[in-house]
């Protein structure tokens, strides 16, 4: 399958059949989001990868009782800075010089950006964070459908309440978006035979 | 190229060569945009294809005379809705139950959605809107890079101004992002040479 005809065989999966997906798979969808772009590269996110059972059954009420969160394979967690702080930002630096093997003094336009976020309100800081996360998300879809595993974008969920299982807040993590990865149970899922619904393009896009 | 050589492939273009993009290219990434998931499938947002050069001169200011504006083939500015009215809502319930053929009236909990989306705060909404948009946005990079386009992501730029050059205030929309597509002037762009930083994986992904 090419991208267009993945991204057309890919649905928001409402049932999944819990088989587990080979994990070189699930290692190619984690690496093209690892290669997902973000403002100037800081990727103020983490994903968490969850596949323990009895974490996914405490999960489920807080995702709504949405079964996938069981019947599904992984469970993708995507979490956003809650705030950028000095710290991050001089990890982030450290990372540039150490990769590109330059020191850290020749990284100035880097250290004014982070600096400026340091200095924004946090809530400001963790919208923005959030949106990059997004980012990530949005590639994410691509390479699952590649692979032909199903994945569900879900927002109905509880953050804080996942946040608080998970730990996130003790990392600085505040839940933004879930992708459970698995695979459909197409005959029992009322989606599945559904017609894809999008805008027209003539609709969507506005040429100028 | 596989979609994780394309993704190591691609970067954030500062310099492209002005060369324009083959018609079909372009409609394909279009084409996986438009594929692009959004919560309930609303697609809060339109995506403003501009290959007008006048046009692309005036934007050029306004996105901080980065380059790319008037380098890049086609530029796309990611526009979310202002805010989720009722006459939106109704306009989606009406493209699901065409496409699905079935009555508006059997869309009761679409209805319920959007509805409850109606009665949110603005602020809430856009905030909300801008982050579906770039899911749209995360997904256009695989197609982009898989057809050996560059893309070249950019928030900095003065969305106001901007939406009043684009006219989008009077549909309703405001831009949250931009992204040329064209080709990379590699000999003329510092970033080319330089290895592409990512947090090492053990560090991104916290597995539970």
């Amino acid at each position: 399958m090419n991208l267009i005809e993945a991204l057309q065989w890919r649905y928001a999966t409402k049932k999944m059949n819990g088989q587990k997906i080979q994990e070189e798979k699930v290692e190619r969808i984690l690496d093209a989001i690892r290669l997902a772009p973000s403002s100037i590269g800081l990727q103020p996110y983490n994903v968490i990868v969850v596949t323990d059972t009895a974490l996914k059954q405490q999960i489920l009420p807080i995702a709504n009782n949405q079964q996938q969160i069981v019947d599904c394979s992984h469970l993708l967690v995507f979490a956003a800075w809650d705030n950028v702080t000095e710290e991050r930002g001089n990890s982030f630096i450290e990372l540039n010089a150490a990769v590109r093997n330059v020191p850290v003094e020749s990284l100035g336009q880097l250290h004014a950006y982070t600096k400026s976020f340091t200095v924004r309100p946090q809530e400001v800081n963790f919208n923005w964070t959030a949106r990059q996360a997004y980012i990530a998300f949005g590639v994410g879809i691509a390479p699952a459908a590649l692979e032909e595993v199903d994945a569900t974008p879900m927002e109905g969920f509880q953050g804080p309440e996942l946040d608080v299982l998970l730990q996130l807040d003790e990392l600085g993590l505040k839940s933004v978006t879930l992708l459970p990865l698995g695979y459909r149970d197409a005959p029992n899922d009322w989606l599945a035979p559904l017609a894809k619904v999008r805008w027209e393009k003539e609709k969507l896009f506005i040429r100028k």
